[in-house]
This record gives structure tokens, sequence and C-alpha cells, in this order.
């Protein structure tokens, strides 16, 4: 049973253990960070993100990995990433300037989106990144004429939608026909010749991703079928394409019993499509860098027992971790000391004045007492990028571990932060 | 038709109204601020929130009317609930901060939430607020505690759970047996006997609150009634009950056909039951006070005609405003300047990277271009209060209006702004 539990953490996360019934992250005491630091506290692994990217970087040895920085936007994290070599995948100008603030050089950086404003396409074309994924037929105009206001050719891929179902939740689905992304496939070779008819373009690429937390991945290998088909018209009608950008997606584990597919995996399932494809592969995997690096720690409020029903209140809410109220999204949640006792059936709350705002429903955890700590696990995509001030709620903390060192790469905001633009 | 538009525009607002085909909130030119603050760009009407104030206080002579800052809380919109004589409901310390900041007296300052932490409660209690309206038994406990270590008499309400259903959506239905909010009134009376036995509590008033965007007042009636029952049979034991609290929750319009209650129907619907009682009567609305004075302008970014599907792409987001995707929420949008020209059937999306990130599906708006002005309507509630980061967006500007005068009450951030805490 305990050998069991303990199994089922390093599947989550290999650097994550207990110790004498404690929680440790990278040999780091999560009990004694939530006692410094406060709750809720965002903990990521460093090693484990470095592992992430080297994982991607061993399946696909000539791939250029852009970490999806929307994942998680700590620039701290980002840096990481770069150091092992990542270039970014960004989708905004906030996210531009964070992977260039942690150090990503432009010339790694793709930068997609349905909604880039003149300003945010301004920024990247004067920081000269590697491409646009261009969203829509309206984009190449004002990409052109920014090109040449500026005096550059801008170089561009064009994001197709090749109508696959990733079978994930529709708000995270975005290769399918109906979705505002990327241009259906069947119309892009009229747009890619439209593309290289504007003389500020440079056409040199092909992108598509086709959704997120994608557990099974047969929809890429239907996915990367139709974009190398499309690759092969191309370059007969004289294109260079010199980047084919399959997009993110790939799931991780959230659910004790979920198994997830590896980089590996992923390209052993698409490489045969590409062996033909002289054009260098991008990858832009957000969740499965950080997802499983970060937890949420947070602390027991209060207990209620309603009689029918029972509530462990706590201190973490859907301000700071929305995935169960938008997605209804499991996150496993144990105990950061363990208490050899029986187990509960009840649901984890925060503090926000909704119904929405749980952590977890009907679930069976260890029985707890006002002041344990729970950790929130596969907290570190799609977290803290999501979380809000809603009840005017400081955001909260986020330390780095690795190999036994914590380092805060954001600290807890104050009450004075919430409102400090609206005094200044 | 025309006028048939005019007629509406004014039963979302009466201070929002077209001049020569160009929207105006206030006598200001709404385009005109979208070029000067740039989009996205929250704007609400002062005059709105003044007379929706008063309109509570002419329905309620007697009553504390306690604006519920987690609607709005921007402390320059909470100055201005508190111009007109209001108080504050707060669920958080930071709340708590921006109602005392905003010059809201403490006598005024009711605090209900599920997860009160040990710090906020110290805080709420030093400040010598008007009551807390107590969640749970252990909740009561602590309170007792603290009162304990401040020397000091801590005023409570139990807040009850009537068991009633508000017709609303589930993550806003608040006051049903199976939420977590409030103690089942069933179960409400020995609790008031547990808070009494605790010599540093005094036990106050009765809190309840059913929901929220409440179109029909029979729920209220309800609630009321066995709030009513409760109140007899505790003034029965000896207590002294001084407050009936009964949350705040009154729909408001949101879509064109929508028909919504105004404080005066809820006058009518429950103060014939509150007849006998001695107790003074306190109203938390949020929603019915500044949804409809708060509009959300945002410019068109690109248009997208997939043929079987037709996308408008704006510069606003799920992060600006989040309720259409965690709530399917309908905001009615209309052109800042008119075209006269046909409709089209389209939907109108922001440029997150999800799915999920749209304003409106499948929704008839009037032919717009790029660089069109839209306003979002009813976004004045829960609106910017839920707004994130997610894609590293800075969060946007908001305008103050009030007969034709413009005030910056939050200015928009900057990339800065969004790693500030990263760094120092
Ligand atoms: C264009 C694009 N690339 C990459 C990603 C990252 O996806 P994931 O985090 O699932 O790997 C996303 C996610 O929305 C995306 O939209
Ligand atoms: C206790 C309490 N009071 C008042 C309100 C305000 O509700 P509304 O904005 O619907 O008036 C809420 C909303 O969640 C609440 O939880």
């Amino acid at each position: 049973m305990v050998k069991l539990k303990f199994m089922l953490l390093k599947e989550y996360n290999p650097y994550l253990e207990y110790k004498n019934g404690e929680l440790f992250l990278e040999g780091v005491s999560l009990k004694e960070l939530a006692k410094e630091y406060g709750t809720p506290l965002y903990v990521y692994s460093a090693s484990y993100i470095r592992d992430r990217i080297r994982a991607y970087k061993e399946a696909f040895p000539n791939a250029l990995i852009c970490y999806a920085v929307k994942a998680n936007f700590n620039p701290h994290i980002v840096a990481l990433t770069k150091e092992e070599g990542a270039g970014a995948d960004v989708v905004s100008g906030g996210e531009l300037y964070c992977a260039l603030k942690a150090g990503v050089e432009p010339s790694k950086i793709v930068y997609a989106g349905v909604g880039k404003t003149l300003q945010e396409i301004t920024f990247a074309v004067e920081k000269d990144i590697l491409m646009f994924n261009v969203e829509s037929h309206m984009e190449l105009d004002v990409l052109n004429e920014v090109g040449e206001r500026l005096g550059k050719k801008v170089r561009v891929a064009i994001r197709v939608n090749p109508d696959v179902d990733p079978r994930t939740h529709p708000y995270i689905s975005t290769g399918m026909k109906k979705s505002k992304f990327g241009i259906d496939i069947k119309q892009a070779k009229e747009e890619y010749r439209y593309a290289r008819s504007l003389k500020n373009l440079e056409v040199v690429g092909i992108h598509c991703h086709i959704g997120s937390q994608i557990l099974d991945v047969s929809p890429y290998i239907e996915a990367v079928e139709k974009v190398v088909g499309l690759y092969e018209e191309l370059i007969k009608d004289g294109f260079d394409i010199k980047y084919i950008d399959l997009g993110g997606g790939l799931g991780i584990k959230y659910q004790p019993d979920q198994a997830n597919p590896e980089p590996e995996d992923l390209a052993k399932a698409i490489m045969p499509s590409l062996r033909g494809v002289q054009a260098k592969l991008i990858l832009e995997p957000g969740r499965s860098i950080v997802g499983n690096a970060g937890i949420l720690l947070t602390q027991v409020q209060f207990l209620k027992d309603k009689g029918h029903k029972h509530f462990v209140i706590v201190d973490a809410g859907m301000n700071d971790l929305i995935r169960p109220a938008i997605y209804s999204a499991y996150h496993h949640i144990v105990p950061v000391v363990e208490r050899d006792v029986k187990y509960i059936k009840t649901d984890v709350v925060g503090p926000i004045c909704e119904t929405g705002d749980f952590l977890a429903l009907d679930r069976e955890i260890p029985y707890v007492e006002r002041g344990d700590y729970l950790a929130v696990l596969s907290a570190g995509a799609y977290g803290f990028a999501m979380s809000s001030h809603y009840n005017a709620r400081p955001k909260a903390c986020e330390l780095l571990v690795e190999k036994g060192k914590v380092k805060v790469i954001r600290r807890r905001e104050t009450y004075e932060d919430i409102f400090n633009a609206c005094f200044s």
C-alpha cells in the first residue's frame, strides 16, 4: 500500500516523495516551505522541467523545441527551458516580452494567436523572431504592411486546421473545423499563394496545433499525414518550406489511473510520416513540460460536516487554480504530512464566494485537520498562468526548487499590489 | 426600429445612448475614449451606480445597504457607493482593505466567506467591523479565540442555508443544502446556542444569501419566511437579534428580452414577511449595483470567414471577461459607431489560445470591419473582478465617467506590471 502510493507519486513527478510520512520535492520539505512562505504556494521542480525538455530533445534530436510560454509564463521557468536549449512559442506581446526577458533568442521564437494586435506584431517584427504562425487571410495583409513600414521581410507559416478531433475538452480542442484557429487545410494552398504574392512576407513554414491534454497519439498521426500532404504540394509548387511546426498538446497524468504518452511515443508515432520531409521540425509543448513540475500547496482552514455532505475548506481558491471550475479538471490531492488514519469522502473547496470554487468534489482523501497542508498535484501548467485577483485575493507566491535549493521566482503579492494601478 | 434600439439601450443603462449613430455613456463619446485610452477598456457610469444605491435606499428606507465588493472591487467604485451611504459586504482581507481604503466605515462592514484565514479574521476584528457572517461551527471557535487574544467581543451572525433553489447558474446558487456555504437552517438554533456559550462572541444577526443573478423574486420570499421563522424562535430563546442580512443576488438584464426585478419589486415581495421583525435589515447587492453600470470596449482585430463559420476577432479575451467561458453567460454586444448595413451571424472571439475564449457564439451583430469598436454590455459586475493575466496579457484600463467627466480609476497595466513580483 505504502509502496504503491510511493510508486504513484513518482509517476507524477520522480522528484516528489514521502520521507517518513512527509512530502518532499527535490529534497525540500514542502511543510517547511509552506510554513516559511505561507499558502497558497506554487512550488516547481527545476530538475523535472530540465528532464522534460531533454526528453523532447532525445525523442526529436533534430527538432527545435519551443516551450509554450502560455502554460506557465513565469520568466524564471522560461529561462530554465532556455538553459536546456528550448526556444519559445508565444501568443501575445506579453509572452514575447517574457521570453526575451528570459533570454530566449528571437531566432527561436514563434508567435501564434488569432488576435495579434498591430502593436504586438510591430514589436515581434522589430525583434526579428523566427516566424509568425498566421491565423487568417487578413493577418497576412497586416503582417505585410508592418513589414513594409519597418523595411523587413516577415517570416510566416500558415496555421492550418487539419480538422482532427483530439478527443479532449472542447475548450482546448483547437484543430477542428468549427474552431477560430488557423485556416482550413483545404483552403491553405490558396492562402500560401496569396502570402507568396505579398512582397514583404517570406513563406517559411507550416504550423498546426490540434489541441491540448491529448492522451492518445493517433490524432497526431492523422494531423501529420495531412500536414505532410500539404507540404508535398507546396514543395511541388515551388515553396521553400523550412519548418513544419506541429504545435503542442501532449497530455499529462492528472488522474492516478491515467497513462500519458511520452515524447518518445509521439516520435514513434509521427516520425515515420515525416521521413521524406526536409523541413526542420518544431514542437511547442507546454503542459507536458511544466504540468507535473508544479504543485499547489494549500492549508486547511476549516472542516465542515453537514451530515449529508463533508467539506474541507482550504485557502486556495478558483482565483489560484481555475481549472476545476472551468474544465471540470481533476487534480490529485495528497497530504503534505501523512496521518495514518481513515479516509474521508469530501469536497475540497476554496474561500471564494461561488459554488464553482472547488478543487475536488466527492473525493476520498486521507483525514485532515485544521492547519494541515495539502498538495494539489499537476498544477504547473495553466495553474498560476490563469490565476486572478477575484475576491481581491493577492496572487500566490511561486518557488522553484532544485536539488535542495529554493528560489523565490515570484514573491507573494500584497493587498497594495492588487490596487496599485488604481492609484498610480 | 431605431426607436426600439434606443429604448433597448436605456433598459440596460439610461445613460447609454446613440447620438448620430455614435455611442455615448453619460455624454462621453465611447469612440473617443477607446481612441484615447486604448482597448480593451472598461468604462463605468457613476450616475448609474449612484441611482442604483438610491433605488435600494428608497425601496428599503430603514435598511443598511452593504455593497458587495466582490462584484467590482475597484476602490473608486466602492468609494462611490460609500458616498451614497452604502456600507460594504466583503469576503476577504483584500476586500476589507479595499473597503477601508474607499472610506467605508467599519461599522458598516459585514464579512462573509467560508475560508476566512486567521490573518484575515484578526485584521477584521482589529478594525472592529459590524459583524462576521459565520459559515461553520469551527469558525465560531476561531472567532472566539481571536476575540480572546485581542480582548474584544466579536459580533457574529450565522449564515444560514435556507435550502431554496434560486433557479440560476449552479456555480452561483449558494443557498442550497449541498452547498459549501452557511449552516443548514435546521441546525442553526443549535449553533446559535453554541455561539452564545462562547464568551468572546456577541450574537447579533442572521445572515443568508441564496445565490446570484436571480430574476424571479419568489425564492427570496421562501428564504425570508424561513429566516423570519428562525428569528422568532431565537427571540423567544432570548437572543437579541439586531440584524437580518438577506445577502444580495438580484438579477440584471443581460439578454435583450430579459426582464429583471427592481429593488422595489424585491421590497414588495419580502417586506410583508418582515413586518413583525424589529431587527435592522441588511442587504448586500453587488451585480444589481454595478452590472449595467459598466461596459467593456473592444476593437475588432480581424474578420475571418471560414465559409461554414464567421469569426470577429477582438482584442478582449477571456482574461478580461471570463463570464461567457465559465458560466456560458450572454453579454449583449453593440457597435460603438453604427454602420447602417446588414447583420452578420458570427462568433465574437478573443485572442486567447483556447476555444473557450469567446464573447458570443453564433450571434447576429451588425456588420463590422477591422478597427471598429464594439461595446460589450452588462460588464460592470464580475467582469474586471475576475480578470487575469492569462497569456501574459496586461489587465485593462478602467474609467469612471460622470456627467461628461472622465476619471481613470485604474491605469492600463504594462508588461512590466505582469512580471513585477518576479523580480522584486
Ligand atoms: C499554438 C499552440 N501551441 C502550443 C500550445 C501548448 O499546448 P500544450 O500546453 O497542451 O502543450 C498551445 C496551447 O494552447 C497552442 O495554442
Ligand atoms: C454573501 C454574498 N453576499 C452578496 C453577494 C452579491 O451577490 P450579487 O452580486 O448577486 O448581488 C454574494 C455573491 O456571491 C455573496 O456571496
